[in-house]
Parts: C-alpha cells; structure tokens; sequence
C-alpha cells in the first residue's frame, strides 16, 4: 500500500475479530479488540461496512507515516470475509501522498548555530529519527564540514558510519558527562540517554532539540533552542548556515584530545578483553571475532541483555536503518521478527544482503520458533546466540549438577539461570537449516566463514561463553538514579 | 503558569482523588481518575511524590501548548495535601519555551502558490488554527494582497474581520459547492466542514492543507498541496511567494461576480426576516437587533441549536480569538463557563470590554446556575437567552395549556418542548445582577441600550421568540449525508 | 422494560452517537462512546445491527438488576434512526425473569446464629443491599425477636424505621467502636464505614458479612463468617435458627446501657443546638422544624456536605427505598435528578406522596436549572435549600462587602464562599413554582405548613441559616485516618 | 498464599513496572501497566507503599478465586525493590477464608427437579464451572442415580468420567439438538454450545441453568429455571429431592434408544478411521494408539485446531481438572504453560502422575521454545506434536517442492502452509529430552510404550501424518450461524 517512493513503511496490525452479530453472546473470540489497541496504536479502529473499509485502511497507512511514525490497528469482523457488497458502491481510495515535510523557524535556526559556533565540548546525537527521516547526507556533510564529535542511539547507529572518525561511542560517558552543547537529531531524552540530566551530563549542559514531534520538545530540560521539523530539513537548515559563514570545531581542541584519549583507553581495555585466551570465551573476544567478518551491508538485529548492550559497542553499522534492536522498550522476543522482516525487503531490495541476528539465550526462548519461519522461505538470516546459560548470568555445567544433586527442587536453581549447555543449534537443523556448536575462537571464526560463503541456507551458530563473563567496568550504573 | 510571552493558554485539569493509601479499600471517591480521563487529554498523569509534581506540572503546561493544543490532566491524591516533604528536595521547573514554530517544506509553498495563481474559482477557509496561532496579519495581508474570497469557521470567524468585503459567509454553500482551489488555513475536513467530499464540494477541488498536525492532513481526501507547519508561518511563506511574483485574482471575474450575487441575495432574505415586524420575534429580528449595539470588540459566546447556528451568520467578530462557541463537538453547557473565562481575562487585559453570551433556552438550562458565579464576581457579562420554549421548537403558552388539559400525562408533552414563558432573567436577578424579559424588537433594543450602558452589574435578557420560528431555507440539510 | 413483578428497576443509559459510516471522519460527537462507558457500567455495547437491538437491550436490563446491580451502557448510532430493516427480521425478547434468589450455605448460617448469640456487644448495620432485596420483613422480625441494636447506613435508612427503639443511630460512633460482633446486612466496609478498622472498631471485632457479591466478602477485615446471597434469604435463614432456638439479647445489659446512655447524651445535644433561639439559625434548629412537619410517607432525597450530613442524622425515614443520597461516592449535583425519579414513581404509584429534597446550597449550584423539569411536569418536589452563603462556610453580607471593599479582586473571596444571600427561591418562582425565602423558624414552620397543605405546585425554601454553622463535635475526624 | 484447604488456586500476575519518580520521563518500559491489564483481569492494582502491598496481595488472591474465578494484576514498581521501609510498620495480612459457598433458592430447586422429572429428552452438561466447584461427586451420583445422559464440555471433562455409560459424547449434535430438557452444570451458553439457539437446539428446549455467575443466567436463552449458586451446593440440593422423591429416567426410553443408535454409528465411524492401515496416519488412527495407552490419572493438555477438537473426542479423562486446553478463547500458545503448571502441580502432589500435552504442529510453534524450561526442571510431561505440516491442512514434502521451483515466491506457498517434515522432537533433545520421530502406528506406539516406561526425562513424540486429514463429515459447520 505504501507509495514506492515514499521510503517509508507504514506499520498496520489487521487483526480478526468476531462476527459482528453474535457481539455480547460470548461469541468465538469476543473481545474489545479496538479498544484493546487503543493504548499502544496511534490510530485503532474498525470499519463499520464494507464500503468504509478503503477509508479506514488509507487513514491507518497515512496515520502511521505522517509526524512521528507508529503502529495502527485495524479490526475485520470475522463476517465481513463472507459479507456481499455491490462492488461498485466501494470507492477505493488513492494511496496518501508521502509524510509531509517542515522546516525549522529560521530565527531558531541561526540562533542555534550561534551556540553550536560558542561551544566549547560539542557532541552531536544521532537518533532513530534521522534515520527515519534519511538524514544521513546531511548529519554527515555536517559532522565532517564541521568537525563535531557524534555519537549515535542504539537504531541511530550507521546514519554516520561507526568506523567515522568522528564517532565517540568508545567514549561515550565521558561525552555525554562533559559536553557543554549537545544537537539532538531525533533522539529523545529518555532513560536510553539519561533524561540528559546530572550526574551523567553536566547541569548547564545546553541542548538544541531537533525533533519532528513537538511534544518531545522540552522533555526532561530545558533546552536551549527547540528545532521542530524533519530532521533531515531541519539538518540542511544548519547545513546552510555553516556554508554561509564556515566554521570548523578544531581538531587540536582540548575537547577532541579528552574524547579521543578515553576512547583509547577504552578501546585498549576492550582489545585485551576480546583477546583473552581462556576459555570459555567471553563476550568482547566473541564480538571482536563476529565483527571481523561482518559484512558491511549487513543488517544487524539484536536483542538480549549483556548480548544486545556489550554487541552495540563492538558491532558496527554503516548503513542507516541497518539495525533494529529491543529499542526504547526493551521488549524481548522482537528479534526474529525484526530478521525477518529485514530479510524479506533485503530478498527483494538487495539480493545477496545478509541479516545477522545476534540474540541472547534467554532472548532467543521468547521466540526461537520463528526459525521455523525462517527456513520455510529459505530467508538468508544468521542467527548467533551469545549462550552464558542465563539471564546476566547462568551457572556452568558442573555447579549447575551439584546443585541438583545437593537439594532436588525447583527453588535449588536461581530463577535467572537458564538450561546449561543448550544446544540451540539443534532448533535451527531440526527445520533443515545449518547449526554450529562453538566453543572456541577457532570455531567461531570457522562457522562464521562457512556460513557466510554458503548462502544456501540460514543458520545458527550457538557460541558458549563463560556463564559468569559481564561487561567490562562502567563509570555509572546502568540506570543511574538521575537527581530529578 | 504561561510565559506572559506566550499568548497561548495552558488547558490543565487538576483533579483531587482519594487518598493513596486506602486505594483498593472503598475509599472516598476512589476512582482510576487518571485513566478515565485518558481519552479525553493530550496527557493525563499523577505524580508519584511531592518532588514528582513540578516535573509533571511542567509537563502538562507544556503538552497542552506545545503541537496541536489540547487539554492536559494532572490527579492530586487526597495525603498529597497534608505530606510532609523536605522543601530542599523540591527542584522547581522553570516554565517551558514558547511553543516551537515550524514552517513548511519550501517546494510544497511554491507549488500552493502555483495552484493558487492558476485557480479559476478560488477560496481561502479560515480556521481555528489560524486563530490559535496568531495569524491575522498575515492572512489578512494575503487576501488583501490576492483579493481572495474567504470563509471563516466558527471559531475563525474575527481573524480578518467579518465584515472584510472579502468575506463570502453570506454565500457560505455557494463558495464551497463551486471552488475549484481551496486553502485550508488550520480548518479540518470534518463535519463542520462536510468532510471535503462531494456534494458539497467539487469531485475535483484542488485542497491546499495547512495544519500544525501532520496526522490531519489527507483526512477524507487526497490533497493537492499539504503544508505542514504553524498556520502564522506558512501563511507568511504564501506571502513571500507572492510578494516575489505579485498576482491578484481579479475582482472582475466570474467567481466574484457570483459570489457577491448570492451574498447579496442570501443577504436580502435574511433582511427581510430580520425586519418582519410580527410578533413573537423570529431568530432573524432578534440578532439583527443584537448586532445593531455590538461593541466592536466584545467576545461573543454563544451555544444553542438554530441560536447558535443563525447567530453565527448574524453576529459579526471582529477580533480574532473573540468567539467562542460549542465548537467541532457541539457540547452544550460550555457558553457560561467560556463567558466566566473570557471575562476574566477580560477584566485583567482590556477593562472595559463585555462578553456577550448567545444562549438558546435548553442550552441555558445545561449550566444556568453558573450565574451565581458571574454574579459573585461581578463579571462584565451580558447573558442572551433567546427563548423559543425548547429545543428547536417548543409549544406557545396556549398550545401548552391544551395539550395538559386534553391528556394530563408527561407523554402529552413533546420531548423538545421545554415550560413555555420560563423567566430565565430571574435566574439572574435572583443573585442581584439585572433582568429583562423582552417581547418586542423596541424591548430588545432598549434593554440592550441600558445594558450596555450600565456596567454596573451583570445582566440577563430573556428574548420571547416564535416557538415554531426556524432557520431559513437552506440549500443542504444540516448533516448532509456525503457520498463516501 | 422490567417486569412488573419484579420490583427492581434497571438502570440503562442509551446513548446516541455519531453515523457508522462516517466514523474516522470526524463525524458530529465522534466518539469511542462504548469504550469510554466502560469504566462506568457494568455492561457497555453497542448493537451492530437492527436485529440486534433487543439482544443488547436485554442483556443490558438483565444485566443491570441481576447480582449486584448497576447501570449499564447502550450506544445507539444516529443512522439507526432511519435505517431500514426487515420487521420479520427482528426477534423481539421476552423481558427476563425476576434475579435470581441465592441463599447462604447452611453450615456459615448456622455459625453465624452461633457468633451472635455469644455476642457480648452485638450491633447489626443495615446497608443499601438490603434495601435492594426488600428484605424490610425479615430485618425487622430479627431485630426485634433477638432485641439487636442495629445502625443503617445511610441509604439503608428507613429499612427498619428510623424511630424502631432498637435504632441506635444517635450513638453512631459509640456503637461502631465497642461492637464486639458486627453483622453487615449488604453494607459494605467502605470509607462510609471507617473499612472497619481501628480506632473506629475493636481489632478482634468478629464481623458476620452477609451480601450478594462474593468479592465484596473480605474486604479490609478478615470475617469470622461469610453469608454469600440474596440479603432477604439470607436474613430468613438467620430467623430460621432464632426460630429452630429462641434467643434474645437482654435489655438490661450493659451493652443496651451503654448505648442508650450515649443516644441520651447525643440527642440532648442535638436538641439544645436545635432549641437555639439566636439567629441566623443553625443545622439542627432547621432540620428539627423540618423533621416536625415531614410526612411519614415521603422520600427524602439529600445531596450537600453539612446538610447532608446533619440532616441524615436528624431527618428520619420510616420506609425502605426512601431516602437517596450523595451515596459512596459523594456526587454533588445528583439530588435533583434523583428527586425527579422519585416523584415520577411516586405519582405513579403512590398519588399524593411527596418528595422532600434538601439541598445545600452548593449541591443545589451543580444542576438547579433542573427546577425548570419539575416545574414542566409539575412534579411533587418540594426542594429545601439550607444556605450558608458557602461549601462548609460561607461569609455573611457584611464581611462580604468589607472583603470586596478591601481588595477588589477575586482572590479576596475565599475560595469555597458564595454569593451571600442568594436568592434561591427565585430560581424557582422564574418556572411558575412557589418560592420561600426564610430567615426565622416561625417562617420556615409556616412555609413548610403551607406547602405541604398547597400540593398544586412545586416550592422552594430557600433557609438562610448562620454562616458558620457546623456540625456538633464529634468523637473522630469525618475520614479518619485508619491504621492500615 | 492460598490456604491449603481451598483447593482452588488464585490466579495472580505480577508484573515489574519502571521507578516511580522516573514516571512522565520516558522511564525504561514506561507503560500503564494497570490500565492496561484493566480487560484482562478482575482486578488490576498497583500498591501505593510498602505497607501498601499486604493488603492489595490479599485482595488480588481474593478476588482471584471468590465469585467467578479470574486472573488478577499486582503492578511493582521498579523503585520498590531497594525501597527501604520500617518492617513494623508493614501489617501482614492472613490469607483470606474459603471462597463462600452459596445455594439456590429452594422453590427454584424444587421447579427444576419438576422440570427434570417430566423431560422427555433430558440432558445434563457438565462444564468447566462444574468442575471448579469440586462437584464431580455430586454430579456423578445425579447421572446413576436419575440414568441421565450428559455430555462434559472441553474443560467439564472427567468430572463424570469419560467412559461412564451415560456419557453421551458420542452422539453430542444428536443430543443437543433433540433434547426438551437441557440442565447447564457451570456451562456457559456461548459459541462452545452455539448459544443454546435453533438450529443447534429444539426451539423450545427447557433450559435449567446453574451457575455461580448470577449475569450468566439467561444469556441468549430465556431459561426455564434459574439456579444462582455454588455448583456442587446446588447439584447436592437438586439430589435431595430425587432422595426424597426417587425417580429415573427409564434406560428403555426413545431417548436413550436415539442417543445409543448414533453413539454406535458415529463410534463405529471413528473406529474405522483409526483402523486405516494406509500411510500417513490421519488423526484417528493417532489418537487410538494414544488413548490405549493413556495412563487413566494423567493430565491432558491440549491446543491446536483439528488436533485439539479431534483429540478431544478421542483421549478420555477420568479425572476433575485433569483437562487443560484453549478453552472458551481459543488462544494459540498457552499449551505448554498448562502443561508446566499441571506438572508442578503434579509432581508436588501426585508424584509419578504425567502430563500428556497434545499439540499441534502449529500451536506448538507459539511456545515451543517452553522445552528449555520442561528440561530444566525435567518435568514430568510427554509432548505430542501431531504434524500435518500446516495449519488445518499442510502440503507434502513432494508438493512442497514443486510450488517452490514452479515459482520461487513467498507468494507460492499457501499462507497455512508450514515446513514439510519438521523435526520437532529434535527441539526437545536440542535440551536434553528424548525424542522420537514417528510415521507408523508401530513407532507410535513403540514411542509410547518407551516413554512412559522410562521417566527418567521429558520426551517430544513428533507424529507424521497424513497433511489433508481431516475431521470426519459433521452435522453442522463449526461455528453455524445462529438465527437470532
């Protein structure tokens, strides 16, 4: 339904609901269904005829693309699939035009690369939004004309390529605690970010919001200047105004020789870690050996704890809208999906582009059947489960005996600790598609090789770690208390 | 709350709920207040400790201005009054920025601008959300500038004057049916306006949407143009195009021949109405009165069926932001509480200025006693009911008496028909303001005159009408049905 | 709709709501009405067809009166109107039976008997449950073959009559307090009741709960018997065991002493405040001249905070289903519409009864224009107003007018002040009603004499009382703070 | 929390919710959640303090199993957790009573004992409500001792055991469609009994309903006798008056006779499907070989389509509450969790009692993940998964292949369609389990033979057949419109 020139995906959940004639009779199924939806839609409804059926699916599609995209529920009585209309009382509606765009006010524009000009410790942040809104050209001649340090959001990742010079993620808390000015590019200040709040940022910390939805602006402090608009507008907007009057952020700056020692350092601690050779293996030498190999027009699907946080700081993107992971919710059980459905617009996009799906064991339980899926349409989908036998953390073979022989009950085992030593794999060859069991780095780098050359069938590769391995030391907790 | 900058008012409902620790337990007025006014606010939230409720307060001033306006919820538990809390640990929020303006996508103005040039039969609707943001100027300017006809919806009417000789409201249906352009300044294609679709409309009228709300725009049908931004911005961004390339649409066409034919016909009926001289009254006599000794710039309230309805095609604003009535809901019981508001902010800006309150009888009825309230306040209020003994139409006194005696059951009285000859000025004097119950156009004239004169106290006119009195003759019926 | 026999009334809202076909539109009051109901009824639906009408309407009925009652919601879309449809095509439904009659297990019966009649301080409390179930008979005989004390609630007045010896309502507080076994006929341990906690009640209180919702049973204290069913069957197998083994509670107890004592010291309290001769008068001199004149047969309906309050203490009610208050859930603006219903059964079924309807003046603010209905139907209200110029208190004339003089502004009036001196009774004489305006008890004597003799209109008093009037001093605070 | 001596076990969800203070602020899986579980549950609560948490624990498990019983929601903030409270401040509450037992009104026992005794075609169901009252006895001993036929709905099953030879299921369309006396033991009249309406049902079929549920009585029927009450309370009041005044309905009636005939032809026709020698098996031929080996005291669990209401048919249970499947919902997924609890349940209190969990190949793919914890705790359950390869109807291996390189779409494949010859059990020894992969009758008994012998482990029996078995002819359509 969505114009092939729009670039943008409209989100619609048609559901079945019971026939119409038998509501309130405790009909098969009878329920609320719109309602239901109506706190996690932007639009639910259920067309009351045949004849309205156009317009309800027009103003969902529209609905769920135009301003800040989401998700919309349609109801379809279970009679209307039998029901006879007059086909020629339906007037089939024209697809919408594509989400309309707007710009900033200039005055709140030109004010705003006043500040950026004055900054001392800048840092842009890339969200979601600009990738939504395909500002990757523009974020980047922006990054590079001026030469602001950036730093992405988890689906951010990849509007600015990760391997830019210019990216900070290595020293990301330290970025975030000391900037002076901060450029949101629709990214919201939400706990993924803080609430930009002390004591991960400074008090004073000025914040130009660029977002498309106004009700964002503002949240949670603040700001110095509010941009309203398309973020990829809105970016040619600055854009523009450093190409009237150029300006560069100075390499020899204090601010960049701060952000790039920690980076350093940080990335120095990572490297020893992924390095070790013990085993088993823990999460930093499994990513730097999936990262070596990881093709750059990969997508990559995440979900899981450690997995999904520890994988976003070594995996990198290049592309934009090349990630998608648990998100703002942190919703577990999403990520096959999420494969899936990147595989099939990659299948028919770009023949030859793989998914990489790197799941949690306890990520991959909430929806591993999808495998199924999976191989029923040969999707070209690579299933890495990160397997520490738990949630945080699990109990290896051995202890994991003990404690069962030492007290036979249920309560003997700690509700996080999962199955040791699943072999996942095993689900993925019972439907016909390619498991590997891996213990080493040896075999890892070996499966990781074969499956990316023979793109016959999909995969999982079952990589066992140290049930105990964490991440490395952090300056905060994960979700810090903010002073409010 | 608001920034006195702003010009833009906050709509919070700060609702008391019972204690949170009896919640479960039966107690007084336990009720999930936040969630049942869900559906009814832009942000309905409790806050979760006393230093919790700047940081929601804030929030909802901001929710309610910030985007499309709307009204915000804040639930306050009953201990909330009496805790005790460390005032040290209270952080107070500033209040927020003005909301944040965005303009429209540069290609999309010149493209309206070209349809525009290229109209034959052109019209520029003038909507609410013209009002709320401020754009008087600027499209007053506009249709100067482009000698366009223009139409203002209810609550847009006083943002270029209602008596601009550009004006078409007296060929309202006329305008509508035969434009081939139209431009929606922040008006929606909702039943107010016959949801853009035929017959009230040309199958190909070229819409120009301009709205604040992306998700409004393409409701019920396929834009030629969609502007996305604040109505005052974008309508200055219109400007621009034709101050660059300057065009008039010419007085001499057919379209404005047309137009002023039927505006002057349409006006010579209701003249006619309005200078019957039988009595009771009919609508028309009423407002042409009522209007004849209309200061210039005095709100005018008004809610009732035909009152409302006929006294919007009478009753001329000139002020933006000056009426206030049922609005796209058509909810009775609103007018007083509009009129108690308007005043009061009246009474603080312009000394001086009167609110004028249009009320058909049932619709007084809905919250009459709001009287003791304009009277404990001595608010410069001047209440109309104009009377014709119920809903649409009531019984005459005699009728009345016939119909109890003939069948002395409830049954025997329509459902519409309200007591006939109800003195509704004693609901006012009950409370010391002053009365009127007028029967003739000399009575009306005159009580209006001291009325107006006297600002003493507030005062209420009762208006006698035929009971059987209606609107005149109109080319569509009210709800007319659209052929989806 | 409901049986004639049944001797319960349903209570269904029928709403109507916007045409199907142009929901999502923006149609005229488009609304989620059924979903928005929800929260509000028991039963909330919209039929999807003709055909369906009388399935919804008479599972809404059904629903309304069978277990616990309570209203229920029915949408009904404008296009049902004039839609067509087959008549043959629509089944008609027989109303539904009489609700069902359950009764309690015999064995909880039996300890029940067994818990009272070990009883040291008994005390029934009779709540609206068995107002409902018309269990007036059964209550009475066990009241009076076992000699209980008993208490009603406020809407179980009249149950047993308010003047039954064994009525211990003037020792309210004393009662509830040193109750050793309670025995709750359908009242629930709501905030009405304290949740039956200490210090309102003994911690080792044993209470007997009997009613027809099971999940009301257990609520806020653990009972040591539960009687699940019907209150009148319940309350028969009760008498059956007192019947099977007579039992009696002395007279001459020390429990009937001291709570015979306590109603002694009460009313002499109430009576001096009563006998007060100093003018403005106050609550009970008001209310005693009031309970003098009242007929024994009438319905008193009552919605105010004081009046309310004082009056449920001094008016007496001496049938079941008599008297309708603000109930659990405080409503103000309920009182008029409450009074309308009765009078319309009353003339139904009882010619000549009167419905006695006390206001304050506050309450009587919230929908007052409703005088214009019963004026309309000339209905036989007599409405009470008891004005204090406030909501707990007002100011009098002369404070008034000094505090305007001082500041002229609307913060000078405190916030819960009305206008002094309304004249209520006008509101009512603007309809063709009587109105009385009294400041003496010898005219408000006189006014109620001469209306009640006067049965050919409805009146208004409107009774000026002192400003400052409160309530007598009481034992515990009105929302006492239990210890969960 | 549930009392050892209720034999009924509260259903209660207890869900995490983000920081309070965080609340408003975009917090880490901000939602509302208690809002939002509001449809879902009979109560749905957040505890507002610690000392809060007693009392709303008490009223959820309460609520959860008193009246009709249902699922309830406890919301814990995040916050709570580390909150730091005063332990002598928090009130431990005691669990609450038994739910309390209530019984029909005697003139109402008396009627539908009357109404039994002149049936000419009687006929009891037993439904799930039976079963939660622990009314097997009671029941058991009306059927022998009156010699009335019944029929168990899906989860009535086993109340009266299976194989009594009064059970009637057999012949269940014959039964409920000649019956004049139909007596409902807590089973609903809803699309399970196809509402209770022609043509399912006589016109003019006596019901006698009984049921806990006083809003249940008289849904879409009007009944001829309403009995409110506790199933197994009432079922022993209506045997009282077949012990006062014996009667039976004589084995020689038409009745029986009709009822026998059809049990016979329509046993005989399953025998004869189960007995197909031919490969693939169809569902009859698998369902024979289960049920002969089926230990009697098991639990079955169930879901799927044809798989589920086959089997149903098919597998005997001889035991109350030893059947678990979709239920009135139908719901997809919750198959494995019942056969978690039921194996909890059972080891706790039956050890070396089995669950056998039914599944189809589809239904198995919503939660087939559950074998990791089924493993991790080695639960004592037996999964068969009856593989049809798709959803009602699948495609052969050979089929499947040929749509494939006919045209290599996704569009190819039938959207009901899943993967030919999936290896399920390979899922469950992926954790450890056995698994067999059967496509005889031998294996598929040599399977079931092996794993009940051997309990050392769970086991996964994955049976092959036939992928367009289907259910033998019926009467009636599966959900046959209802002529309201």
């Amino acid at each position: 339904m969505a114009n092939a020139n729009m670039n943008c995906w409209p989100l619609i959940v048609i559901g079945g609901s019971s026939e119409r004639n038998q509501e309130t009779m405790g009909a098969f199924q009878e329920f609320p269904q719109v309602e239901a939806c109506r706190l996690y839609s932007k639009f639910s409804a259920r067309p009351t005829s045949i004849e309205h059926i156009p317009v309800v699916i027009e103003k969902a599609v529209r609905s769920s693309i135009y301003g800040r995209p989401g998700a919309c529920y349609i109801d379809v009585p279970a009679d209307f699939v039998t029901l006879q209309g007059n086909v020629n009382s339906i007037k089939y509606k024209e697809c919408c035009l594509p989400p309309p765009v707007s710009m900033a006010d200039t005055p709140a524009v030109c004010m705003a690369a006043s500040v950026i000009r004055n900054a001392k410790q800048p840092l842009l942040i890339v969200g979601k939004g600009a990738a939504y809104s395909h500002a990757e050209d523009s974020i980047k001649k922006l990054v590079e004309q001026c030469n602001l340090p950036f730093l992405p959001t988890p689906m951010g990742k990849g509007v600015v390529p990760d391997d830019h010079p210019n990216c900070v993620s290595a020293a990301r808390s330290r970025a975030l605690q000391f900037a002076d000015v901060i450029v949101l590019f629709g990214a919201r200040l939400n706990w993924i970010l803080h609430f930009g709040l002390p004591p991960r940022y400074q008090a004073d910390v000025k914040f130009i919001q660029i977002d498309i939805c106004a009700e964002e602006l503002g949240n949670n402090v603040r700001p110095s200047v509010t941009l309203l608009g398309d973020i990829n507008a809105v970016s040619k907007q600055l854009l523009e105004q450093f190409d009237k009057t150029p300006w560069q952020f100075p390499t020899d700056s204090r601010w960049w020789e701060t952000l790039r020692e920690k980076m350093k350092s940080n990335e120095a601690v990572s490297k020893e870690l992924a390095s070790k050779k013990s085993l088993p293996m823990n999460y930093y030498t499994v990513f730097y050996h999936v990262q070596e190999q990881l093709p750059r027009d990969c997508f990559i699907v995440s979900e899981g704890a450690n997995t999904m946080d520890i994988g976003r700081t070594v995996l990198q993107n290049y592309l934009p809208r090349h990630r998608l992971d648990a998100g703002t919710f942190g919703t577990m059980g999403v990520g096959l999906g999420f494969a899936i459905a990147a595989a099939v617009v990659a299948r028919d996009r770009s023949p030859g582009k793989r998914v990489i799906c790197v799941e949690g064991d306890s990520a991959f339980g909430f929806s591993g059947m999808e495998v199924e899926t999976i191989c029923r349409y040969n999707l070209p989908i690579i299933l890495l489960v990160v397997n520490n036998n738990g949630i945080y953390q699990g109990l290896d073979a051995d202890t994991w005996e003990k404690t069962l022989n030492f007290q036979e009950a249920v309560t003997a085992v700690p509700p996080m600790c999962l199955l040791p030593n699943s072999h996942y794999e095993q689900v993925m060859t019972a439907f016909g598609g390619k498991g590997y069991f891996v213990k080493t780095p040896e075999e890892l780098q070996n499966s990781l090789r074969q499956t990316l050359e023979d793109t016959s069938k999909p995969c999982l590769i079952n990589i066992m770690i140290e049930p105990q391995s964490t991440r490395k030391a952090q300056d905060f907790h994960w979700l810090t208390r903010s002073n409010m």
